[in-house]
């Protein structure tokens, strides 16, 4: 494809031909040998905003000219991004302006139909069939959900723990679901065994390139829809670290092209029981990326990732983004889904909650200027588990059916007036 | 407001002064009395189109001309509506067009977010600050997450039986949540007294005239999608009745005013433990509807309705559109749910397939001309109900995370070729 000139390895800088290689990096391995997709951006530039402008698609499809696929007919025929952001100006007087993108309204809920879409047309573009990964989680569902309107089948493997909610809803989208006597890591890499023994194209996280150039189009639109003037920071919560690597690819590609004056600065937000590319971040001086993973613990489970596959793009392009990594306990992840719940009627995941609780960590920290513009992704609807909000919240108080018994209740509650 | 004429009784035919009356037509009562909210159409007609066509909204706010809030400020600050229409014409030869428009990207993932919105804009036009309503189900999260996001109050009155993850949802977005030690008809009466004694908005179904101008907004929106070529039959899941009132209004509306040529024969689909309206429909000649209600039973909770409280314009209404009504067992629900999600990425629950079912079943019965183009509305997400679809998918399976073990396994399965 002509708009595309390569794939270059994150680790070594080797670059390929593009389709010369379908992963990683055969010097670096699947781990350090992730690939970004590099495209001929003079071209590109020169024409992408009077094509976005006068597309007549609401979707990411609107965005093709800095995305691979080369025919819009080859993604899932569901409508993927195009979410509403809010603006929520009136948080503080300390900032500018603060946007809230809600991508809980795409079609499986959550952002990571995005970078399904994009992995779809891909194995599509190969003439491949049977697409499969490991996960419980939004992947999963996401490939399960996306696939079927796609007429592909999938074969998804998740650790036999994976609670029995989430794998029904694979199910219900016709999966092959199976789940794998033992855990999470042994699933993935029976998965990559699996995919190359039998030809399947593998959607797993991060060895795929395709999955974050899916994943920067959340940068694309909150550009478009903030008339291609980006925040000055975006915050965003961190599991395997490809969303970020595809927000900071995103923002940079703008401005490369000339579409966007400046790339805001991206915050990457995790949960403390689960820190491990905020730790390796903090100790990256521009050379190599040290990885030290952990046993992860954190309520958010979508970011709950002690080994995260994407580690070196999303440490080596937040490094070279300006932007940096805070760290939330689960408190504060619960304090911020409460937060948005009560007072925007946005009710989001607990990882998805953690990128508005960092920003509420540097609020009363006092780390923003006052005509800071700050953009938040909230990237999972809290329908996908119900159970982890019920400790966060006070509980209903049981009433008789008489309105006499009511009215002392709601008076006892101050909901109305006691004279 | 001028574009409003009047509000009439559905019943007796009384007609109002716009706002003289909140609720309900005093002369009829609560249940036969329902009031429809009539428009300046000649006035509206020379304009809406154009008016349309040109709004830079993209959700219910594009269709204010026809709608009865005055200034779309007063709509709480979510994206409400703005929801895709897929087309899925090769589900058969039999029809010539099949498209469906998929609700559950909604704020609180369900079509009731078209009613509350208006419902929230006519209490903030009094200037009341709390809002009630009885529900466990979509009515209840729509009005708690929706009410969130424009600051105002909630008193929510669920029976004791509610799950405890629907209860859960309601407390996240802030809602005062009393479980009542009663039935659902109970919470219901008990919210009816404590909003007349406090003079807080009800938002409970049927009784408020502006929830069915709410719900008229996906008549208009799919008639908009197919540029203002609507379908000749519509499907739609019916419970108390409000948006199946709400669909025949808005196509007859549209009409009315000659920006379409036609209305779609509305057909309303019931469940077959939960027939209220459709037996009373199929009784009804023309004169008094006959109302006999019935303990509810079905799968599909969002429309297990035994006593419904739009039965009267639910009933007229179709009748004078010319449509029917159509029931379905719950196996049928099942089955729909998941041919939905297995073919097309869709996860719809259960009262939302009911519509979809109820198309299956009229292809299967051979109903339909070659030529006819049919819509079929997806009224909820099944994320909010996934316990009700573990029976209707098959088990996942257990394999040992060994890829030897699991070559079988995929053998066995015909899942990869056996030789």
């Amino acid at each position: 494809m002509e708009k595309i000139t390569g794939l270059r390895c994150i680790s070594c800088g080797q670059t390929y031909d593009p389709y010369e290689l379908d992963y990683t990096c055969p010097e670096c391995g699947a781990r350090r040998g992730t690939l970004e997709v590099l495209y001929d951006y003079e071209t590109i530039g020169k024409t992408f905003r009077s094509e976005v402008e006068s597309a007549d698609e609401t979707d990411v499809r609107k965005y093709s000219p800095l995305l691979p696929t080369e025919n819009n007919d080859l993604l899932p025929p569901l409508r993927i991004g195009g979410t509403p952001l809010y603006p929520y100006h009136d948080v503080s007087d300390e900032i500018a302006e603060l946007w809230v993108k809600d991508d809980g309204g795409n079609p499986t809920a959550s952002y990571k139909d995005r970078a399904t879409a994009f992995a779809i047309a891909e194995a599509r573009r190969q003439g491949l069939k049977t697409m499969t990964c490991a996960s419980t989680g939004n992947a999963a569902s996401s490939l399960a959900g996306l696939a079927a309107s796609a007429g592909v089948e999938t074969v998804i493997f998740v650790p036999k723990s994976a609670p029995e909610a989430k794998i029904a809803q694979l199910l219900v989208y016709g999966a092959n679901v199976f789940t794998v006597d033992g855990s999470y890591d042994q699933a993935y890499d029976l998965t990559t065994e699996v995919a190359k023994e039998y030809g399947w194209y593998n959607r797993s996280a991060a060895m795929n390139p395709y999955l974050v150039e899916g994943k920067k189009t959340g940068a694309l639109e909150m550009a478009d829809q903030l008339n291609w003037n980006p925040p000055d920071k975006v915050f965003v919560s961190v599991g395997d670290g490809s969303i970020i690597s595809g927000l900071c690819k995103g923002f940079k590609e703008l401005k490369r092209i000339g579409v966007t004056g400046h790339q805001p600065k991206i915050i990457g937000v995790q949960a403390e029981g689960a820190d491990t590319i905020a730790k390796s971040f903090n100790t990256f001086d521009g050379t190599e990326v040290k990885i030290e993973d952990q046993e992860a613990h954190t309520i958010a489970d979508s970011i709950s990732v002690g080994k995260p596959r994407d580690i070196v793009k999303a440490v080596k392009y937040v490094y070279d983004n300006g932007g940096s990594y805070v760290t939330v306990t689960d408190d504060q992840i619960s304090e911020a889904q409460v937060e948005l719940g009560r007072r925007r009627g946005i009710f989001a995941e607990p990882a998805a909650a953690s990128a508005f609780a960092g920003f509420l960590k540097l609020l009363r920290d006092g780390d923003f200027d006052p005509d800071d513009r700050i953009g938040v992704f909230i990237t999972g609807s809290g329908l996908k588990d119900i159970e982890s909000v019920k400790n966060s919240v006070p509980e209903a108080v049981e009433v008789p059916p008489e309105l006499s018994d009511v009215q002392q209740v709601l008076k006892d509650k101050g909901l109305v007036s006691t004279s």
